[in-house]
């Protein structure tokens, strides 16, 4: 063995040795605290374990609580029943039933793009990003591939693959000026971000917008946490803030969170249909036969309508208002902001046994931490939905409290303090 | 724009331009004479287009006919109306309802293995081929990656990703001496093959179980070709040949073909928890909130307990009935062997307009052809399902024949020269 070779990976992109060194021991102690690896089964919005304990979900990204609407349970029955097959098994480009047209149509109308669907965001982003880097999406030229440093996992893991087509590098988070310097460089550039970001922030769509204007920049967005949370019918963050809305911009999203169901859709303005046949062709695992199934699609099919009447504002205001009762409990950096997602700061030494005692009185928040994190930016991750009562608000942000968090300045009216920042008469006008 | 840089590709491991070049010309091709992109709706085995035109799949992987199987789709609706979610949308590793634990329990007691599932086998293999890479599953040594050069390219699309974790290579076709040379070589060496292949060949597991044992060699299997159509409980040709049951194996299976729902399957012997831990935490998309939803779950515990079951076996011998039917007409290289997939060989020049004509009477069968396969070796392809019936496969075969398909060997009984090779008395004892 010992005159054997032994390997000394590049790790030019990745780095396992270093993930899973740090990871596994940030993952072991949640679960040795009893915060990870936690099995439950669900009714009617609550969480119950095998010994009986009782909680409610405040780590659950289905922001507006669509994936127990019974239309949407009920439209994935109805599809199941109307096509009799998950799936009809054959590459897509050869034969398909008309299951995936007619939710890429129905997505199409509702949010002003053409849309092609993918099992996950994961897939598509790992199937369309390649095929950037080779110049086929966009205007034929293979630009250099800039990765946001903070860009989920699965738009970083992309990275060695895009390497072998074209350049790539990583850029700091939101850089404009780096980005505005490599497009002086290259003949074409393409940045790839989360329109909205799993730690509560957005991208600087517009102006990113005036470097696409000015250089021609391609953007591939995941908004993946906006998507039906945000905007018009849903439509998100980034699409909600004026993007450049041809080749440039591509924009995919799970169907996954807010939207309730399963399954991704990728957003197009602009493309040909020969384009999007070579998408169909060759993008990775979006060529493969094993689509979105068809209770996804039925399922899909049902939010869709849901988006397109009043019960979506609604419930988008019900979640908006389930934020701001909690932003008036609980000081954050995110409070004020739309962005349904809360990190609570604790200290590195407290966040896990703080974690653990909110859920010991019945609430599942998820403590992040080194490495996760940065060293000293530790806290208790909260996602505020539609769904959360009052009540549950109230008796988390007290517990909350108890173990730490930082209490909100008092309300306006309730506050004496205001009545010295009264508005001039001028200014009330 | 003329003095800004453009870019030279390494294209170590994959080109597009050169794949997106060749093949869409293919595609083209199909599609121009109607083989490629059509869209029929499916009642009871039968596909109807829109101008309906009527036309019997035979180049659909559900070789048992399980995907139409009434209990597998009440299956998915009962999950459904039971966990009333497609999913709870939070990483697993954190929080889960007990769907997919109850679809691994079910399927590894079914395959007698330790069962992760996935969305897909594609998404599987992007998860765990970099893990392997990185020795991380396995005995920790970081192996030499060796890929067989006709796996499926949902393998070959992660060695940009393991070549950032270790050394890559690509082999010839089930290359043993080369595989031995490596294994002589390097500490450590894993091979990468398809068990059961899409144009119709297996894996050689015995011989590589024999280099296991010698020195150490990981084989990753895709056998998603023969999973539920071959062997024992559908166990698939893999696990029937006797392959090395530890760590040294592992084997995914999609549950999109003949297992007849959505998913797949990773098959693991010998694993300790903690690297399963492993697998949850860093598997790429394996821990993304995207997982197998629950009318996958539900249809695939359906189809395991159908697995169960005598019925199993039954569908096994009309499949193999139906393959030997085919055979007793068509002759091809497959003529004889288990596989329901037969290549019927085709000029490059006619291969398009056979398939046309086969079409128009009431067939699909997908004409492959070069770039797709080696000039000279153009084919229809035809998949044979349990649930085609004598009368289709007669006809089919009929118009096979009408288009150039050479006609099997007359049958024994009918055929006056096996008189002369009836076997002697001594070898029929």
């Amino acid at each position: 063995m010992s005159d054997r070779k032994a390997i000394t990976p590049p790790h030019l992109y990745r780095n396992n040795d270093k993930a899973v060194g740090v990871g596994n021991a940030f993952w072991d102690m949640s679960e040795r605290n009893g915060l990870a690896g936690i099995v439950a089964e669900l009714q009617d919005g609550v969480l119950r374990t095998g010994v009986g304990h009782e909680f409610v979900n405040f780590t659950c990204c289905s922001y507006l609580d669509l994936d127990s609407h019974p239309k949407v349970i009920d439209g994935a029955i109805a599809a199941l029943r109307r096509f009799g097959v998950l799936d009809h098994c054959i590459p897509r480009s050869r034969v398909q039933i008309p299951a995936l047209l007619e939710l890429e149509a129905s997505l199409g109308e509702l949010f002003g793009a053409t849309v092609v669907s993918a099992i996950s965001a994961g897939v598509a982003s790992a199937g369309l990003l390649p095929l950037i880097a080779s110049g086929h999406l966009g205007n034929g030229i293979r630009p250099l591939m800039v990765f946001d440093k903070n860009c989920h996992v699965s738009l970083a893991g992309a990275k060695p693959t895009c390497a072998d087509e074209t350049e790539v590098v990583t850029c700091g988070h939101h850089d404009l000026g780096f980005l505005e310097d490599m497009c002086k460089q290259y003949q074409r550039v393409c940045y790839v971000v989360d329109g909205s970001d799993s730690l509560g922030g957005y991208a600087p769509v517009q102006e990113l917008g005036a470097l696409q204007e000015k250089y021609g920049m391609l953007v591939y967005y995941d908004d993946s946490h906006s998507i039906s949370a945000y905007g018009e019918r849903g439509i998100g963050y980034v699409r909600s803030h004026g993007p450049v809305l041809d080749e440039r911009t591509i924009t995919v999203a799970t169907l996954n969170k807010a939207f309730g169901t399963s399954g991704a859709a990728i957003l197009l303005d602009g493309y040909q249909k020969t384009t999007l046949r070579v998408i169909e062709r060759f993008a990775g695992a979006l060529c493969y036969s094993q689509p979105m199934n068809t209770a996804a699609v039925g399922a899909s099919l049902a939010s869709a309508e849901i988006h397109r009447t009043e019960e979506l504002p609604a419930l988008q205001q019900r979640m908006r208002d389930n934020i701001e009762l909690f932003d008036t409990h609980i000081k954050t950096e995110q409070t004020g902001t739309t962005y349904p997602i809360r990190v609570v700061p604790m200290t590195d030494e407290t966040v896990i046994e703080s974690g653990r005692r909110v859920y010991e009185a019945g609430f599942y928040v998820s403590p992040v931490f080194f490495p996760i994190v940065a060293r000293g930016t530790a806290g208790l991750r909260v996602m505020l939905r539609a769904g959360h009562t009052d009540e549950q608000i109230r008796r988390l942000c007290a517990v909350l409290i108890e173990v730490g968090a930082q209490q909100a300045a008092p309300l306006p009216e309730e506050a004496p303090l205001l009545e010295e920042t009264a508005m001039p008469e001028e200014a009330a006008r």
